[in-house]
C-alpha cells in the first residue's frame, strides 16, 4: 500500500490539473472564469476528492476513471464555500488565509461564480469516461447530497439555528446534511465506479457518517485549541458568533472522546469491508489528528 | 393538431402538477421548501416546460414521458429569476407583479433556495423515466446551456454591459447565452427524447435561436409601447435603467422588422423539419405577437 501523504502528494496535484484542465476548456466570460479558477486555486485539503480515489484505490481500481468525478466535487465543495462566506450567509472576508471571492470579485460575480461551478459539475461527470449508467447513478446520488435534501439544506438549518441553543442531536443533523452527506457521496461515488455491491456500499456510507462527525468535531476543538496560522481563521471565531459546538454542548473532554468514539466507528465499517489496510484507515487517523 | 390554446391550458396545469409533487416529495427544511415553492408556484407562461412537450408533440410521441425533464427546465428558469433579483444583481423588488423572493424570504434563503433548484433539477431528470444514454445528454446538454458557457455566462455579460453603449451584435450575443440558449435547450431535450436525428436536433436548435432572439426584441418592444398591467412591470424600465435594447439601438422600426425576420427564419427552420403543422409553429406566431 502507498503510504497515504505520498498518496495524497500525488493525486492532489493530479486533482487540481483535472480542474485547471476544465477551467481552461471552457469558453466562458474572462471575469467570470477568474472568480471560478480564484477559488478552484485557493489550495485546500481536496479531502472529499481524494476520499473519492482513496475508496477506489481500496477496491485496488484504476484511480485515473474516478478523477472527473473527483474534480467535479470539488467544484461542488467550492461553490458552496463561495456561497456561505456572502455577506447575506456567514458573512466572511477570509478563507484560508486569503480573501473570499466576493471581496475580490464583489457579491454578483461571486454568486455566479458559485452556480457556474454548482453547474459545471454536472456537465464534468457527464463527459467522464463511464458507462451511462455509473454516470446517472453518481449524478443522481449528487444533487441528492449537494441539494435541499442534503447540504443546501444544512446550510439552511445552519443559518437558522444561528444565536440557538442546539441541543447534540440537532447539531448532528445539521452536519450531517451540511458536511457530512458531501463526505458520503465521495465514498459512495469511488464505491460505484468501483462496482462495488450494495452492502459494500452501506459500509461505506457508515465509514464517511463516522468521519464526517469526527471531522466536524476536530473542526469544533481546533477553533478553541488551534493555533490560528494554521487554521487560517481567528481562534474562537465559534464562540464569538454563539455558534452551537461539540466543546460548548459537551465540555472539552466528552467532546475528544465523541471523537474518538466516530474514529472507531468508521474503523469497524473498514473491518466489515476487510479495508483495515487501505488508504481510508489512514484518514480516519489522519481526520482524527488533524491540526489545520 | 391540438389548439395550442388547449395544449397550454392542458400541460401547463400537468408541468406545475409536476413541480408540485416534487416539492411535496422533498425531505429539506421547511422554510427552503416554502422559498422554493413561492417562486415555481409564482406563475409566468411555462414556455421553457412547454417548448419541450411541443417538440416531442411534433413528433407525435407521448408527452408525459418529458415531463419531469420539462419540470427540471423550469426550475432552472426560476432559479435564475431569483438570482438575477437579488439586490448585487438587477436589484428588483417585483417579479410578475409580486414580491420577489428576497423581499419575502430575505436574500441568505433566497441565495439557497436558488441553488437547491438548480442542484434538484438533475435529480430530477436522473430519476425520470428515460434511457441512461438519454438521461446523460439531457443532463450534459442543460448543464452546458445553464452553466459558464450559457445561461450564467449570459448574465456576467448583462451585468458587464449595463450603462454601457452595447453593438447590435454584443447585444445578441448576451441574448443568446442569457435566454437562448435555455430555448434550444428546450428543443434539443424534446428532441432527443423523441429520437430525432443530427439533422433534426440542427434545426430545432435554429428554430429556437430564432424565436429566442424573436421573443428579446418583443420584450423591449412591450418596454416602450407595452401596458404595464399585462407586463407585470412598469413600462420604460430599461430605458431608465440605461439598458441596451433593440428600439434603442436600431429604432422602433428596424426592431419590429427584426422580430419578423426571426419569426420567419424560425419557420424557415420548421418547414426544413416538415413541421409546419405543429404546435412549434403556432408557438413562434404567439412570440411575434404576445403582449405580457
Amino acid at each position: 500500500m502507498i503510504p497515504l501523504e505520498d498518496f495524497i502528494d500525488k493525486y492532489k496535484k493530479k486533482i487540481e490539473l483535472e480542474l485547471s484542465k476544465e477551467m481552461d476548456r471552457q469558453d466562458a466570460p474572462d471575469s467570470l472564469k477568474k472568480a471560478m479558477k480564484y477559488s478552484l486555486d485557493a489550495g485546500g485539503k481536496r479531502i472529499r476528492p481524494l476520499l473519492v480515489l482513496a475508496t477506489m484505490s481500496a477496491f485496488e481500481k484504476d484511480c485515473e476513471r474516478g478523477m472527473k468525478t473527483a474534480a467535479a466535487l470539488e467544484m461542488i465543495h467550492t461553490y458552496s464555500l463561495i456561497h456561505d462566506d456572502l455577506p447575506s450567509m456567514d458573512d466572511d472576508d477570509l478563507r484560508r488565509g486569503k480573501p473570499t471571492n466576493h471581496i475580490v470579485f464583489g457579491e454578483a460575480l461571486a454568486i455566479l461564480a458559485g452556480d457556474a461551478l454548482l453547474t459545471q459539475s454536472f456537465s464534468l461527470i457527464s463527459s467522464s469516461d463511464l458507462s451511462s449508467d455509473q454516470k446517472i447513478r453518481i449524478i443522481s446520488e449528487l444533487a441528492k447530497s449537494s441539494g435541499p435534501e442534503g447540504m443546501v439544506g444544512g446550510q439552511v438549518a445552519d443559518i437558522e439555528g444561528e444565536n440557538k441553543q442546539l441541543s447534540i442531536d440537532q447539531l448532528e443533523s445539521i452536519h450531517l446534511r451540511k458536511t457530512g452527506r458531501l463526505l458520503q457521496f465521495a465514498v459512495l461515488a469511488g464505491g460505484i465506479m468501483s462496482e462495488a455491491t450494495a452492502a459494500q456500499l452501506h459500509h461505506l456510507e457508515q465509514y464517511a457518517l463516522h468521519i464526517g462527525l469526527a471531522f466536524q468535531i476536530r473542526d469544533d476543538i481546533l477553533d478553541v485549541e488551534g493555533e490560528e496560522e494554521e487554521i487560517g481563521k481567528p481562534v474562537g471565531s465559534d464562540q464569538s458568533r454563539n455558534k452551537s459546538t461539540y466543546p460548548a454542548l459537551l465540555g472539552m473532554d466528552k467532546a475528544k472522546q465523541k471523537l474518538e468514539f466516530h474514529i472507531l466507528e468508521a474503523k469497524k465499517s473498514l473491518s466489515a469491508l476487510q479495508f483495515e489496510q487501505s488508504l481510508l484507515h489512514s484518514i480516519a487517523d489522519m481526520i482524527a489528528k488533524r491540526s489545520s
